[in-house]
């Protein structure tokens, strides 16, 4: 904070070299390393690079690209950088700044990330896993943005998410709350890749749905599936992206898969708005584009298993706006935001 | 607030009279209207009533009752109140301190409580629904105390529940979050009495299971349990009082009733662990009361389905520890937390 001393004079005019308030976003990813820098309250990067993590190559050596990228992105020195915000994978203690693991990150365990790039840096640096990162991305410039409660949702490869409720990030007591891909939807459902059973990302998520589309053909089911056709009858191709294909040419197995899917994400949805009452949900994630196939039947559930229509007719299920970049601006979104309080 | 002018002495002493702050807690029931008053920072009530609600008198009445009950425990004059809680059971909106409805209270529809209230004794009027408030007293004075987030669960007639997150009660959009009882915990399950299937407490409240065990009596299982003993034969008697006395006598069914109810439980705490990431669970509610024969089962299948041990090695479950004073105690502590902001 710069004083102007005891007497300022009426009209004084800060000087013309006094640099506007940067905040950088940083995107960790077990292929790329993403930094951009961003004025306040704005999305829009003034600078952006990507570089290639090589996870392989050991925590330090990411460590020492995570600080370029960012030096990349900033002016020189740094100059102006008011503060900095990384997202991970895994899970993490955003409180303390330290990432407890990150399953595609080669010796990042019980890793004090914080601590590390604020000493290397001389700024203060702040951390998020990506999910949460990417909700408050859509909050603060995207989908959800204007509301207080928002539940944001990707259905990806796998479904996770994050919450904002009054205002602020529903972290929980280790920051590892908002796992809206880990209840339970049905106990007798197939195993979760986390070794639990029924959760909603072992059924409604990219890779659970190919893998029951893919079981399903391959006992015979729907002999003239255009999914077959379009895998050429190679069905370990079967993706989410080649059935929203299938189900906008009309192929009814397609359109019960993404149907079935849909249910079951909506019934999750029900239960979330009995648990956290958003005022908006946001859905990300590479199946929510075979969108209205998946999001009527995902409506119509979450409308059915409501308690109450209060719950949803003032909730609008709404896309993702921010694509591919929601991580790293979420990640700016957080330096803005905790460099307020 | 009052000030001491320019140049206060050093050692000024407020006079003697000044009154202690009073705060004044309100449980509003289908049968009875509580009322006492607190000082600051203590759950001891300085002087409590009970008056009976007598529902069926209608909007008018029930609010002039409540009015008595707050001028009974509180000086002539309000003289030192700073602000008044209410709880009241139903759905509302604690931002506006509007009732939507009140079961049971006659004439309760979108009353807007919180502004009759405070035209009639010139304080400040906070609203909160009783199982929220429970919550908060259970966090301020009882077992959640010392935490920022706490998950509050209430296993009666029917399932509860209120969530504190860092420190703060998640009231959602419209104030209608933390609805515990209301998660799908099996989609094949019985019908819900909020008219959806399989929820959590149409599974485990005290009715559900008695009433569980009541059809699997009549349709002649167990023909040894104590519990067909204890109803001398009368099985409309069932209830989770008799289930846990018979449980505590060894009787293999009983116990059977509450370990299915425990697991279920506990399947939905670990979803819960998943989705808020509390720091202690504090189970309160009639059914409660039978003690570890429902806290094992409930214990081993929350760890079961917990993702990651992360989420309860540091998450204690306790018991609730303000009884039947839990929602008066609450309404108070509502009240205080008002009044500081």
């Amino acid at each position: 904070m710069r004083s102007f001393g005891a007497s300022p004079s009426p009209c004084y005019t800060p000087p013309m070299s006094t640099p506007s308030p940067i905040f950088i976003g940083v995107d960790v990813g077990g292929t790329n390393i993403r930094a951009a820098s961003f004025t306040r309250n704005s999305h829009l990067p003034q600078k952006k690079v990507k570089h290639p993590t090589k996870a392989a190559d050991g925590a330090e050596a990411i460590i020492k690209r995570i600080e370029n990228a960012i030096r990349d992105v900033a002016p020189p020195g740094l100059d102006g950088v008011v503060a900095i915000g990384i997202g991970t994978p895994g899970p993490l203690d955003p409180y303390q700044g330290i990432v407890f693991s990150a399953p595609n990150l080669k010796g990042w365990e019980n890793l004090p990330l914080k601590k590390i790039m604020e000493k290397r840096l001389e700024k203060p640096v702040f951390i998020g896993n990506d999910a949460n990162l990417a909700a408050l991305g859509e909050w603060k410039f995207g989908g959800g943005r204007g509301h207080d409660d928002v539940l944001y949702i990707t259905i990806s490869t796998g479904v996770g998410g994050g919450v904002i409720s009054q205002g602020r990030m529903l972290l929980g007591a280790n920051g590892l709350a908002a796992e809206v891909g880990h209840v339970t939807v049905d106990p007798a459902g197939p195993m979760c890749g986390c070794g639990q059973r029924g959760h909603l990302e072992a059924i409604a998520s990219g890779t659970a749905i190919s893998r029951a589309a893919r079981a399903r053909l391959e006992a015979g089911e729907a002999p003239d599936s255009k999914i077959r056709d379009l895998v050429q009858g190679d069905l370990t191709k079967v993706s989410t992206t080649i059935i929203g294909e299938a189900a906008q040419a009309d192929d009814p197995f397609a359109h019960q898969l993404l149907t079935e899917a849909g249910k079951v994400v909506g019934q999750a949805l029900a239960s979330f708005l009995h648990l956290y009452n958003p005022s908006v949900i946001v859905v990300g994630g590479g199946v929510a584009f075979v969108g209205e196939l998946l999001f009527t039947p995902m409506r119509e559930a979450m409308r059915q298993h409501a308690m109450n229509e209060v719950y949803w007719r003032y909730c609008p299920i709404v896309p993702a706006e921010l694509g591919d970049d929601c991580g790293l601006i979420g990640a700016a979104a957080l330096a803005m935001e905790e460099a307020k309080t």
